[in-house]
């Protein structure tokens, strides 16, 4: 027969924990339903500093979790119960991993003696997520002991550090839990003070630092800044370093550089129109890499073929293997590492080296004005109005495929400040509405996604936490994967079937089970006026734009041949 | 510069081991959308033998083809693409192993070279399950060389033979594939001829057998047929060895021996009511158990305070572990165990042991004639007219939680064969319409799945695959989690936030998103005309029966007290 004290012996365990957590600055958890995690939900319910949210579908828990985190920058708590639940979190899990996403995986288990033999919902929980896991961690079922309690309140604390430091990501702590499950709240101590964890980034090393500074006196460089939103405080110091340098920065849409940017004068956005076919006329001295690789295939094709030396900063050391022609990694924080550049006055290149650039730049922004045919939606023109509606400060969420690449080709820049965020860890069409909607409880004035007709359906069951919240969701429904379309296997006959994979889905439907404010823009000139009027109403909207994939690729045709007649013009001129 | 034959190679490379896999025996595919998969999916459509079925959301993908893959006994083929695409599958992949289903997951991935340093939608795949694969498999990327080919397709035959014996799993074959993707199918070679792999399983040792047999002829047992169907030939054995040892068969609903049994004068189902508080007048000799452990919670609490010595039947050397009471594991075929027994002529219990069980079985039988009050619909005249309803030989899916315990109190036995079957590996709430329309694959007059709202909700997705095919989901509607209601939490201020977790959604709104017919039952005598209609018309079909919580709790404790106080009565007269 079960102990009755093990009720309040397992409540007093998990709070241990869970103050452990909150005391290192932690305050959200994700729950999904179920019976042996219930001393845990118990703890961060008693907790004052955790507030709780719930899902009932544990996949679009991690992926919520994980957009509260990158929005936060802060860890998130997920619970499950015992079984298969948590095995749901591990696409997040991996997404967190690549994106350096800090979670804190709490899966309730069933104790040992229930292990290997086939009861009820028990299965081998231990390092679920293999490789993906920063750290894990079982300390075993309850104990009523007050020193094993204070030493699962320092695992708590320890497992936040870890969450943080050096490498941001996901761990796991398995908990086997004891029946009976229930304890009484009232009899828990007290929360301890919080003292959250600060983490803090190196500077570089300075022999490397050294290194690093002979390759860019060497000659004209260029720095390019990838998928990464580094902050405010990089976006200015990498301008000064580029000013000094008198280099180019190419910019991907996802550093957030085009958007706000303090100083435009070396910043590219258009490379990924002109940039095919350069690498011998732009071939830099060396290149300066911050953030994730750029999403601009032509830029990674230039990258690739340039034999230029890279210089990559990886903040955390993420990177166990040297990428392409990198010639040295610099594990430093991007600020500081930026700024010691630019206090070590480093050579500025000939006048001419940048001025080429922005020549290109100018041009292709000429040529690159989007327009439509007879009223047809057209992405171009989509992005250019949907950026120009936002008020300043909102959060845009890409969904990866085609949104992303639509973004990075149309998006220009502006002085306006766009939060714009993907999950461009393993660039999944998982999970993206969830981490969306995550994100939204950060605190922007807008908050919008953009996604595509097979991202949208993969994680429909994420929109049951949109209710009570304010939040657009653009979806570009193009019948399928419109991606592949631009891929050689649009060339093949069962195309449609095991590539493009349309749904054939009414998501006017999906509206109304989720009780969406719904719009369908056919054309054009309806867009924006439907954009106001979402983003007006307030609320959960969703707003479907049908596109014609065969008219989006010969536009897309169209813009890349008026660049490179452009080009070549003059080349021959 | 890639090279362009490479595309040729990667299909060869992938042929090779999908005509290992289909000289095995395997037939079908499940594949979600993507680009690395290429050279996979190609190879499926260019093979005869193989019928491939397209799912975007790869969580549904797998547990659609576990669906498959457990109607049918044969292993099912998974692919995907690179990144968290494969990490879908884990839920299924737990529920697999548990369940013992052959699936043979092939996971498209990026070669060496691309991994380590950020490469797009690259992450580490290797072992991705952990322990839950039966085996791992990386055999590099494709390579054109002759003698290569042929020993991946020996590893495509090997690795069948090893998704089924000696215990049938999942397991993991790790494709690393170099662009470009697309070959030309028309180069391909003639598959070979079919081989197929007939798994076979052991007889008893025979040491292990005469301790059994002494065991069994030390007094009076009970054989308890768990929540496994071991078919047909299992239910004639066992009732043969019943009836010689004049002992009863305390059978599960997922046994199937309830439905179509050969002779039920051993044949006990209402257990779970009558079973309370009998362990001591009730206790036997010995415990002869088959299948995995019963749903029933009294005869597991019978179990745990029973002295008696357990002989467990495990035909694949499952479980690492003996459970409570476990004398003796045999890792034997059930139909060869149960005939080896009979064989050694056992010695028979005296006729009242029997006898006292038929006694029971038959009062609580009559108590338990379900019936409702101002007709409200109630479970057990729900389960009660869905198994008069159902044709002969019909598929019955029942979701966990309260579905399948409903249907344990409920069934009865009847002389009609109906398959019924559940996904109670690890019991999850997730992937039960996927695994549902998965079997309605197989060859069933009916097929029809009953399920909870919150199973319902977590696999809505799964509900894509629908359009087509012929069968009815009845969806038990009591807005939320209803199992916690018999649970201690459900006292608890935070019961309905944290556990019941009612969604609050119109599913009606979901039945119009993938065409299902939709009928909405909110009286008890609707529910027979509905169903009627519902398989009468056929194509995909949603009832969706109004259930209210308390009144379902309501019930349960009526009939209970019935019975335990016609057993009182029995005892003080």
């Amino acid at each position: 027969m079960p102990d009755p004290s093990q009720g309040m012996i397992n409540l007093q365990w998990a709070f241990a924990l869970i103050d452990g957590l909150a005391g290192a600055g932690i305050s959200r958890a994700v729950i999904s339903p179920g019976s042996r995690s219930t001393p845990l939900v118990l703890a961060c319910d008693a907790h004052p500093a955790i507030r709780i949210s719930v899902q009932v579908d544990e996949r679009c828990a991690a992926f919520f979790a994980l957009g509260l985190a990158r929005a936060s920058g802060r860890p998130v708590i997920l619970i499950a119960t015992s079984g298969s639940a948590p095995a749901h979190w591990f696409p997040a899990v991996i997404e967190a991993s690549h994106s350096n996403i800090p979670l804190i995986l709490l899966s309730a288990d069933r104790p040992p003696e229930l292990h290997g033999w086939g009861a009820n919902q028990t299965t081998d929980q231990q390092q679920l997520f293999g490789s993906h896991l920063r750290a894990f961690h079982d300390p075993g079922p309850a104990r009523a002991e007050d020193a094993a309690r204070e030493q699962l309140h320092r695992l708590g604390r320890q497992a936040a550090q870890q969450a943080l430091q050096p490498h941001p990501g996901p761990l796991q702590i398995n908990l086997p839990l004891r029946e009976p499950l229930v304890g009484d709240p009232l009899q828990l101590p007290a929360p301890r003070p919080v003292e959250p964890i600060q983490p803090s980034c190196p500077a570089a090393d300075p022999t490397l630092l050294d290194r690093a500074l002979s390759l860019i006196n060497s000659g004209p460089g260029i720095i390019i800044c990838g998928a990464t939103d580094l902050g405010l405080q990089f976006a200015e110091a990498v301008t000064r370093l580029a000013a000094q340098l008198h280099c180019p920065i190419l910019a991907d849409p996802l550093s957030n550089l085009r958007f706000g940017a303090p100083d435009c004068s070396t910043l590219i956005c258009h490379y990924d129109a002109f940039l095919a076919g350069q690498a011998e006329s732009l071939q830099p001295a060396w290149i300066l890499r911050f953030g994730a690789l750029p999403v601009s295939k032509p830029l990674l094709q230039f990258m690739e073929l340039c034999t230029a030396p890279v210089i990559l900063c990886d903040p955390y050391g993420q990177w166990p293997v040297p990428a392409p022609h990198t010639e040295l990694t610099l594990i430093a924080d991007p600020v500081r590492l930026s700024d010691a550049m630019v206090a070590r006055a480093p050579t500025a290149a000939p006048a001419d080296w940048l001025q080429r650039f922005r020549q290109l730049e100018q041009r292709v922004a000429r040529l690159m004005a989007p327009e439509t045919l007879d009223d047809q939606p057209f992405e171009g023109c989509l992005v250019r109005e949907l950026l120009e509606s936002l008020p300043e400060g909102s959060l845009l969420f890409s969904g990866n495929s085609m949104p992303i690449r639509q973004l990075d080709s149309w998006s220009g820049s502006s002085t306006k400040r766009i939060h714009l965020h993907a999950n461009r860890g393993v660039s999944g069409i998982d999970g993206n509405i969830s981490t969306f909607i995550g994100m939204t409880d950060g605190d922007y004035p807008a908050t919008v996604a953009l996604l595509g007709d097979l991202t949208f359906y993969h994680d429909m069951n994420g929109l049951l936490a949109a209710q009570g919240r304010d939040l657009v969701i653009i979806l570009l429904n193009n019948q399928g994967g419109g991606i592949f379309g631009y891929l050689p296997q649009s060339g093949l006959a069962t195309y449609e079937t095991y590539w493009n994979t349309a749904t054939g889905l009414e998501f006017r439907h999906t509206a109304a089970l989720y009780r969406l404010g719904y719009q369908r823009v056919a054309q054009q000139s309806a867009f924006r006026p439907a954009l106001s009027r979402a983003l007006a109403e307030g609320g959960a909207q969703l707003i479907e734009v049908v596109l014609d994939r065969a008219f989006s690729i010969e536009q897309h045709r169209h813009y890349r041949q008026l660049v490179n007649q452009s080009l070549t013009d003059d080349i021959l001129s």
